[in-house]
């Protein structure tokens, strides 16, 4: 069931040495805690937590022990606020849901121009029921309007959805007074915490979030889980309904491995997130990888690197190379990068988050985003760097 | 990560012998191929099947194969009709709800009174949003009344949704002709076959379902995955959008490892469900269990037995037993049991399914659940029905 006879042929075709993966904010590789974490919940503690016998009681033990876990990475202060949902976009779209439904006339989703696809896709369903969406711009830097942003948050406003870090730029939001302008206005506050776990701290209750979102699978956990934090008192319904799993806040039988996987990547989230050495050290091989390659590659630019930014990521645009061709012989090469978003990857068309920091689409669809882990080495800076300029090489673009 | 103290300590402290596991229809255990065949998917194939390298090529073609799977056990005639979700009550809500969207002016939605609560609680979702929800009543034992189903099934119909059989009593419901009038009437059929894999056959075509619903976990596939079956040609709008994921048809990033496991586990259910000699195997061992019960225990009944009903499960009511401190007991002897469905364990008050055939509160308390899978053994069998008697005899009710 395991073999992958088309990978092998295709990386041994292209004379691919050992593979970079410098696309972590697409997703990574779980780590072999996680995974040891998981398996006996898939072998021997596979029980319906729901049911009432003692071996089932204990997978509600593991779950409720998985629950505090996230609960510690959002900064949450009980357990009971974390829900635990099928992924990222389920999460979003779930407080985003929630919020507009529990909105008593508000009429105003309040979002910037560079959000997720999820939060995009759930203030557009939204605007199609007669609400208002207003997408606040940032500058070519990716730094928010945030004038436009307390202006527009008044008495009409329902919720502001906002993303704590941009998985394109890596550009972090400044967020200070949104939650406490939110609540002066009446407002709701969800937060797009995805792309921050390992990255920096998260802390809900600091910024005043009445819902946030995570993935696991961006942090090192199993895809096919996430998490909603629904601050104790913010309104809630459930997007998935049935049976009462999650305290009626999600039915259907619980994912109890992948919420044990996100349980035991949350601690290790948190110890780096928090980990002022760690963080300098991811820092600095982005800083290298970027500053190298941009030596490298006369007339290359980076998008949002003067903003503070979450340490692992950067987006660069080159002169007068196509992304795809670029990618692909990158990937020949073994080096796995992206042109934005993973979830948008299908969608034909430059990336709405660069044209949304005023790139022109020749900008846009010449644009890469590497993105590193707490596993990234030296080495495999280096071997990037050298396999973008002999990309670059080989294209003829660079004299 | 792994140590479950509690169970342990539980468990000696009952003295328990080995797990005699009879609660197959809340959960089943993974095969170990499943997870095998999963574990790759963990740890060196975890890439984003939507990144453009060869690696996460790959992976998308892992994903293919495992769709075509899962389209084999549905009986579906493309692959391409096969959604992956996270799970049964995901799969169903998403049915129902995009039925009910492309209803086009009708407004009544036709259900059964014994469906899953999944199903339930989407019709009632509905019907607080104007649709007319109708429960087709069943008889004593568990009998869909077909007439009363064809008379309410007219031009105000948008969906019919019925479930293959019955989670609580295993009894299958009649379903021949309900997809040809559902097309007459111009209404859309939805099939929860969530308890039908490896229990007996599927073929959506033949029975004329426009959706089809299953959850992996049912068949010794992984909890969090599921997948939903849509008619090539049948409406459908998403119910979680966001990235053009799954064909736009549900956003987030895919749970690769949950659909290869959910691919593999559907090829076996597939083999066992067409397979007369493992499907009598596992009717023998059920009739054995019942009729060992029925002789050991004076004045107990089953629930649905006379009507055609999936091998592996039986619904014995007791005589003056309540069904909680019997499956206390039974759980401190080993034997894993369930008082009717896990989903609405945790819900107060007695089996809906029950009530709707009939039976009185009381008789709907004092009523056990017992599900076998093909890997259930004679001597477990023996074992469970030894220890059914000493549990009734220890409370007193056989003279």
């Amino acid at each position: 069931m395991g073999t992958l006879p088309r990978e092998s042929d295709e990386r041994e075709a292209a004379g691919a040495m050992s593979s970079i993966y410098l696309d972590n904010n697409a997703t990574t590789r779980p780590s072999s805690q996680v995974v040891e974490a998981m398996l006996p919940y898939y072998r021997e503690h596979f029980h319906n937590p729901s049911s009432p016998y003692p071996a089932a009681e204990a997978v509600a033990d593991a779950l409720r022990k998985a629950r505090g876990q996230v609960a510690r990475l959002f900064g949450a202060e009980r357990a009971d606020e974390v829900t635990f949902t099928s992924g990222g976009t389920e999460s979003i779209q779930s407080a985003i849901g929630a919020a507009a439904r529990a909105a008593n006339g508000r009429t105003r989703i309040l979002t910037s121009t560079v959000e997720h696809s999820a939060a995009k896709a759930s203030a557009r369903h939204l605007s199609e029921q007669g609400f208002e969406w207003v997408q606040i711009d940032v500058d070519r830097e990716g730094r928010l309007d945030r004038d436009a942003l307390f202006a527009a948050l008044d008495e009409r406003t329902a919720l502001v959805s906002l993303m704590l870090a941009n998985n394109e730029t890596g550009v972090c939001t400044d967020l200070s007074g949104v939650g406490e302008a939110c609540r002066s206005a009446g407002a709701r506050f969800h937060l797009d915490a995805v792309q921050m776990p390992g990255k920096g701290a998260l802390d809900v209750r600091a910024l005043g979030a009445d819902y946030a979102s995570l993935a696991a699978h961006k942090f090192h956990g199993p895809k096919g889980v996430g998490a909603l934090y629904v601050r104790s008192g913010a309104p809630f319904e459930a997007l998935v309904v049935g049976g009462p799993q999650e305290a009626e806040r999600r039915a259907g039988t619980e994912n109890v491995p992948g919420a044990i996987g996100m349980g035991c990547a949350a601690e290790t989230a948190r110890m780096h997130g928090t980990d002022a050495d760690a963080l300098e050290r991811m820092r600095g091989l982005r800083d290298r990888l970027e500053t190298e390659i941009l030596a490298a590659v006369p007339g290359a630019n980076t998008n949002g690197a003067s903003q503070p930014r979450v340490p692992n990521t950067t987006s660069i645009t080159f002169p007068t190379v196509d992304a795809d061709t670029l990618l692909m012989l990158l990937g020949e090469a073994g080096v796995a990068a992206s042109a934005g978003s993973a979830c948008d990857a299908k969608r034909r068309g430059p990336s709405p988050v660069l044209l949304a920091m005023g790139r022109s689409e020749e900008d846009a669809t010449r644009t890469l985003r590497f993105s590193t882990s707490h596993e990234t080495t030296e080495s495999e800076i280096a071997g990037a760097v050298a396999a973008v300029r002999a990309s670059i090489e080989a294209l003829g673009s660079l004299d």
